[in-house]
């Protein structure tokens, strides 16, 4: 299934920066980055459910936020891009 | 249905900065902010119709981004939330 991660990491602190490199990091290697803070993921439920206790371990709670929409298996007619194409390659890690 | 805009503006520039600001704006006067480039609206077909044309006119093709995700009437199941709340006020434009 696609499954859609997006993030907000605080980065007013060097700890925070660390833990959007550590979020971006951990997302890059389960998927394809689409947007800045937005991820598309091809997982089966074992996958999703690992890939959501290692992200969830890295954020602080208090700061910053994850949020999973399981788009299923019938998504390409679900989703629409307009504008610039993504173009990120495996090793950027922006702090916008 | 609940559709899903995610965007990337690149805020390089003022002209950028300044197309944040609308895109947000738009956004924030159809849908609910979840994080600070996500909005969840709840839209019927006509209304997302509008919607999309408005924020690709909005957009630098060129150089932004706009990301639509239809997920459909069932989607209370399809989205899970972890750590800070949104927290998002009708005015804010954070500008990260």
């Amino acid at each position: 299934m696609l499954v859609l991660i997006t993030y907000d990491v605080n980065t007013e602190t060097p700890a925070g920066r660390k833990r959007l490199r550590k979020v971006a990091k951990t997302c890059i290697d389960h998927g394809q980055r689409v947007q800045n803070s937005v991820f598309e993921c091809l997982l089966d439920a074992a996958q999703y459910a690992v890939l959501k206790s290692k992200l969830t371990q890295l954020i602080d709670p208090e700061c910053d936020s994850l949020r999973f929409y399981c788009l299923g298996n019938s998504y390409k007619k679900k989703v629409e891009h307009i504008g610039r194409c993504p173009q990120w390659s495996q090793d950027d890690v922006l702090l916008l």
